[in-house]
């Protein structure tokens, strides 16, 4: 498949929002215009980003609600379960835990590791905290697909060595550190401090 | 001052971590080669990011780590404080609220506010939960700059709309929806789902 711009997976996945809500609400078809419109972008762009995937829509009636979403889904990698290992249970680490919007979409938590013992035991929505001592053997027993580093910064890098030289294709990082992976490894950052600071920095230039 | 693009934005900040470091190490000077290799990118980007605000660099010395850390958070915006508001108390909410990386850099939380009776009058790190009802008049009363959302995507439109209307110019958006904001507000927003979904595509590309 070609590869698709980040900007375009992003309104897709945005798409694929939409889609579901309108089959919640029993609707069978949606037009490019009411894509557009909830999507914030223009009914010209939907047909782009949806013609690159084959022709879905019937002029004059609009997408099937269903037959997109399942073409969306297929395309984001969404038909299949992922497994998701989260490292770090401090506060970051246990929201992201506890985060509904995961498991609905098939990314499933299954392992949370810490190395405080104070935390090792607790349970986060069902998922005991382990001893990360066992990170490495549980990150093949577990099959695991993708890995959430919520760890201090200093200890980030050394974590994305680890589980990638264990495997690990895929990095989500919410520690406040620049990271590297290898070749072949998808690593992606969530920086909440930076976000508030490219905030700061526009009203600063504002005022 | 010329508008610097974001990429620059994100890079200054990270620097400014390294700059930190260095200060708490005591150190007094930094080169661009060590910037560079800390920030992951070369001695020349560093120089032409730093050469934008005036000269900071001494030939074979490099840069005063205070100098240059001082200036750069004028850049930012961050010599001043900035009073955030957070709009929703659940998981997220309730993590952002805890989070100890925004007051390091000056953004003060002075209110939580949640419509959940369960969730109203509890304490989060010091900051009790109030009745979002009170929203409106605290936004005033509090001279907050910047709102968090973390509020169910369906609410957060209008509580864009409400808060901006209030006079706040900054929004950082954590609900999975779009979300549209009037001219001369900035409004950014962090969606963590969406971030596993980008990493969905890629693993499900490269498979």
């Amino acid at each position: 498949m070609k590869h698709i711009a980040e900007s375009t997976v992003r309104r897709l996945s945005l798409y694929l929002r939409f889609l579901e809500d309108y089959r919640r609400q029993g609707l069978e078809t949606i037009s490019s215009g009411d894509l557009a419109s909830l999507g914030g972008t223009t009914s010209a762009q939907v047909r782009k980003d949806l013609s690159f995937f084959g022709s879905f829509g019937t002029r004059g009636l609009g997408y099937s609600v269903s037959a997109l979403s399942k073409r969306i889904r297929e395309i984001l990698g969404l038909e299949r379960e992922w497994r998701v290992i989260i490292v770090g249970a401090g506060k970051i680490g246990a929201a992201l835990a506890q985060y509904e919007g995961f498991g609905y979409r098939g990314f499933k938590i299954v392992g949370v590791y810490d190395v405080d013992q104070a935390r090792i035991g607790q349970s986060l929505d069902g998922v005991i905290v382990k001893d990360q001592q066992e990170l490495d053997g549980d990150l093949k027993s577990l099959k695991a697909d993708i890995v959430l580093i919520a760890v201090p910064p200093e200890a980030a890098q050394p974590l994305v060595d680890r589980v990638t030289k264990a495997g690990i294709r895929g990095v989500l990082n919410f520690a406040p550190a620049p990271l590297h992976a290898p070749a072949g490894v998808t690593l992606r950052s969530v920086d909440m401090a930076l976000e508030l600071e490219i905030l700061s920095y526009a009203l600063a230039a504002k005022a």
